[in-house]
């Protein structure tokens, strides 16, 4: 069966955000004030052919620790979907 | 009220995706032969202050239009969630 996997990958909270800073920045010199604490991460959407949901499951979460997130800095969730 | 803003800026269907074609091949040399067409887009969390749902999302929407998303190659949802 097919699933579509949608990952997020977000820097740790621990970690600052140089990149969410920036654009929190330029919200508020657009004038949109109301915005705060931004923070901007990587949104994967791929499809994986397998038996079940638990096997899908199995192989998004590989692709994520051994090439999608970097776990020292960055944490990952993902949902499935079938189709 | 606090507003949590879930946002995916994604490439567009009709456009190529030369990062999620390299994250690809190199799952497909990891063994994850499973595994197809990966694109590869943001995703931004940011906190909205808003006096109700609908002012959040116009401020969210504002803000993937003005600065988020680049809509000649990028499409952008979100969902918002309260707190």
């Amino acid at each position: 069966m097919k699933y579509t996997a949608h990952i997020n990958v977000m820097p740790l909270k621990e970690l600052l955000d140089p990149q969410g800073k920036a654009v929190n920045n330029s919200l508020h010199n657009l004038g949109l004030t109301n915005v705060n604490d931004v923070r901007i991460g990587k949104h994967i959407s791929l499809h994986v052919e397998a038996a079940g949901k638990d096997e899908a499951e199995k192989i998004t979460r590989e692709a994520c620790k051994r090439l999608l997130a970097n776990q020292v800095m960055e944490s990952f969730d993902f949902t499935l979907t079938e189709g």
